[in-house]
């Protein structure tokens, strides 16, 4: 069975974002993870060991366990890395990293990244699954432009990601001209090494997380822009963000005020929201949800612990949609997304998923 | 000593805002606590005895202790309590009761109070110190139109009291066209009985807390308003909140976007914020800070729990003073204001230790 | 296929405890729930309104959603309730609620309780699965001295069920001497009305929960005792416990000494763990987990948020097993116990499913 | 003024613990911090810099704010260090770093730490203030036979200081035979870099603490033994011990079950803790206590967020002491002890003050 597999790699496999590619890919219908990098220190030692902290503690963040298999593959060193015969490469890399290791990937095999380094190219899409597919001709301009065989195709930040699902309807429906947005983020967000420390986010808020909003801001933009011959053009609306920590485990909450470019009802924007993204979903992929956006009408929903885990955390899920009086059509709601799923690991294989449907990967 | 001090009650005295009162009262120079009041269910009893959990707990939240006099004082029934002699009566009840006490009360006495029962009606002020002490104007019509010896001034929501903070100076010197704010609220804004379970805040953020947007919006409208004739004309601009509960023990953390009516920089912005509240200062209140509102420039400032003590719970720490791009002349912020003090008994003492000065008490 | 399940029904059924059995009642294959009771206040409202709050949030606490057929069902009564035609009535309610309603019922038909009122009587087993089924025999004496068609079965407090059931192989295969134990417990132990509220436990430990050692203590011995004729005799080694409350929302952690009767190693103690309950294991009852006990070999387990769900919360999770220096023949260790899965609801569905493979009930 | 207090250097003063030196030397009457010591990464920066994350964020962890002072103070390395002329160094590094600086600085002057390498020395006292000052007679042997013109004197492993302290006064009152404890311990306790990250202790408990049974064991035993001609003569008691990590800030809580060596009273253990340290008390040391136990007569108390700076976090508070049913002249009860003061720094420098009085430093 397992033959029939397409064979990938996970670069960084060792942390938090890693840790979650590894997690969803175990039992995956298509890809098959048969190596793993990780920095020079994890070279040569099995997978269990190579997560182990000076104490001996295992440290694996994803509520599935570690599958004995995985666990006993050998970490490769990343720098080193030959991807000789992969039909795709997953990084969960912090950027400086993968500013230096993704091209040279990339020379060779596609590579779906978690990291921001390449975020901001011309040539290359930020994918988010069934928000913005129609980017995907990009992949030809950067491959054409670089030279390359493969590509890199970045997902966004993980607040980003929810946003921008959200606005998608909007902008489709009826227009976007304004957004304001605050997150209540995950502690997981942070990653694993050190992350958050508990002495930080016990009883309290951290009002800043260093470069978030400036990623979220410009994200979301591209990522709702229009593909223009070679390049994409940034969506028009202006979109600004307060980030915030917040002492939870998994799930962005994000407070959204939209000034929308025409007079809209909050049933009509419900609606707009329930029916997003059929004809994504239409593709039956493996990692997808049966909705992307799930709305509620509960005005104490979405709450991260009851709601990251819709849709098997691949769902964005909305409530508290009511008229905001202080922008133009102004309209406001609240949103969870799963920052480590549909934000991160899970959101990557799924665009991996229809990257190998269209015949880019594979 | 004690006998120069003038004699005050409070009603509502077993609940988390009661026992604020009492903590910030135990050593105040001008006022002495000489009566308690509860429900029929308190009454009679000592009042250590009336804040016992059926388990025998005592169940006293303020982080002074509880005196020993205090302690030893006889709960009376707020619903057949007579006020005479008394300089002020201090509430801390629901709006339901506050609606059938307070007035009763007024007859004879003046009444500060944190129920919303009398806040929005026409000749009744919201004060905020610093903010808009030009309203007690309003206690004369109050009281000549109602035929009253005292008269009712509610403070405002906790949620509002930093924002509206906040938005004065900015008011003052700016102008100010809108107003988009997220808070991040703790738990004892709920009470003690039940408040928010353990069950529902732990790892999780609530999005909605009943009817505490339309007070905000409300009452921020008519706290920074202008006092016309024999009422007071609200703000012009409109203000949109979206109001959360966080894992956070005591001090709200609000995001907050302003659209000025004029061009400003960071720089002014901080100035006005540094400069505020000077003559009101200058009065040299008992409860007053040295500074009203706190300006930090490190952007992992303010945090709820290194913050919310500023000046003994009286300021309002304001950081992250940067760009908006989504709004007109757009500004944005996050604060932290002690929603128990400032946001609650301590500010209504104030307000009380201004009222006193100005002749309107004692 | 309905038709050819058991009839049963939840009294208590709005209470944390209650809304757990529902959860774990939905999809039963043996018992399906046709009625629902809670107090008065809640008699006559379809099961989804009462379980709403003042502000209107549904307080459902299970991590399943709640079925549309339960929801749907009308609340009746507890008062007044006639049990004719069910097979059990599973009950969820305090102390003196059941003190009064349980005999009522079992008069009728047998009563699989959570509740302590009748836990010490000399004619009442305390169930717990696998540990002590021989003192079903007690049931007909109960029958026959009471005078009732239906019967009363306890189980035991949620903190003993995990202490019983790791002492329950030590007793068997080494004897034990002396227990000496100390909890640390989920705010969901403690129910949702009010339950632990956030003000008491962020940042914080409680050092007692009420009457909750001496529950301990006495349970664990009856439990652990010989059914000697018409009353079992209680284990004869002495049990001290401390319990406190931790801010964790599932799963009780205990810290165990127990000094046993003979010299034992680590290694031999680990293999009584393993070895537990492979009779009863063996009657393949629907909701019974494949492992009574877990053992873990790495030190940093067991962990509540790890280790709760373990078995669909239905295994006892143990670690840390080591020599203990200070108890002769001193051995101790860790385990975690999910306090509303296996400690409550789907306990008592285990043990109603083994009394009707035996015959007792249906 | 300052020209008069005695000059010391804090090494580690990076750590939390470090800071937590810095904070209570702020104003300290006898001592005045002119040097400090980190890394090789540290040296030559001011040390408000020195305590910047990557991201920019000042990592202070005292309450206390950091004094402008000793911000501006540059931070010299650790391993080039030349002590002369200094009255102590107090140094909060890690064992394996300890090991190495601390002999080159005892030659010259007198180091009083809170690292472990030297606690299990022959010739090296482990201090408690007020409960082992008998053991000072040491120092002179530790100078004599090491050639030394200072010493070292570490204090114990903050879960041992508690424990200790409440022990001792059972020991000279009854004696003691057994001694089990189960730790709660607060987050603080494992530091700041990267000390527990949130991801592992929301809503949750660890249940292991590497090595720190061990030192709690050892320790207990080493510092309520006897001196005896050139060493100390451990405790004959054994002791056994559960350590784990809860969601906690500060303030270690255990639960403490004693057989004693002779019957006794609750009423009279709970003298023996009222009434032990009144020798030491009367020496008036600047950072003493005016207890050293606190006796709670409350069951719900002592909680960590209540009781942790009861005394300044000099104070180790007692709850729940009663009659424990599974040892011989069984006791037990709970107790709490602020970890990063008395357990640590705090705790330090008062046991500079009492060699500063007794003439073993200055």
């Amino acid at each position: 069975m397992s033959s029939s597999r397409l064979p990938v790699c996970v670069v960084g496999a060792t942390g938090l974002a890693g840790q979650q590619f590894l997690a969803a890919l175990a039992d995956h219908p298509t890809f098959q993870v048969t190596r793993l990098c990780a920095t020079e220190r994890s070279a040569g030692k099995r997978y269990s060991d190579a997560i182990r902290d000076p104490s001996g503690a295992i440290k694996w963040y994803a509520s599935e366990p570690l599958s004995p298999e995985l666990g006993g593959l050998e970490v490769e060193s990343g720098s080193s890395f030959d991807p000789s015969g992969l039909a795709v490469v997953f990084t969960a890399v912090e950027s400086d990293a993968a500013r230096e290791i993704e091209p040279r990937l990339a020379r060779t095999v596609p590579v779906v990244s978690t990291a921001s380094a390449f975020r901001y190219d011309d040539d290359v899409p930020i994918f988010i699954p069934g928000v913005n597919m129609a980017h995907a001709a990009l992949i030809d301009v950067q491959r054409r432009r670089r030279g390359w065989k493969g590509f890199v195709t970045p997902v966004p930040n993980c607040t980003t990601t929810g946003l921008a699902m959200s606005l998608a309807p909007l902008c489709a429906t009826f227009g976007v001209r304004r957004v304001v947005m605050t997150s209540m983020q995950a502690a997981s967000g942070a990653g694993r090494s050190p992350g958050v420390i508990g002495l930080d986010i016990i009883d309290n808020v951290i009002p800043f997380i260093a470069k978030e909003e400036e990623k979220v801001e410009r994200e979301t933009q591209k990522i709702l822009g229009r593909l223009a011959g070679e390049t994409i053009e940034s969506a028009s609306f202006a979109v600004s963000a307060t980030c915030t920590r917040v002492s939870v485990l998994e799930g962005h909450t994000e407070a959204v005020y939209v000034s929308l470019a025409r007079v809209a009802t909050v049933e009509e924007v419900k609606t707009s929201f329930r029916e997003w993204g059929a004809d994504f979903l239409a593709l039956g992929l493996p990692s997808a949800p049966a909705r992307l956006l799930v709305v509620h009408e509960d005005p104490f929903r979405p709450q991260p612990r009851l709601d990251r885990d819709a849709e098997r955390g691949m769902a964005t899920s909305i409530g508290r949609v009511r008229v905001d009086g202080a922008l133009e059509n102004g309209m406001k709601y609240v949103l969870v997304s799963h920052n480590t799923k549909m934000g991160a690991a899970k959101g990557a294989i799924l665009i991996a998923e229809y990257l190998a449907k269209k015949g880019y990967i594979g």
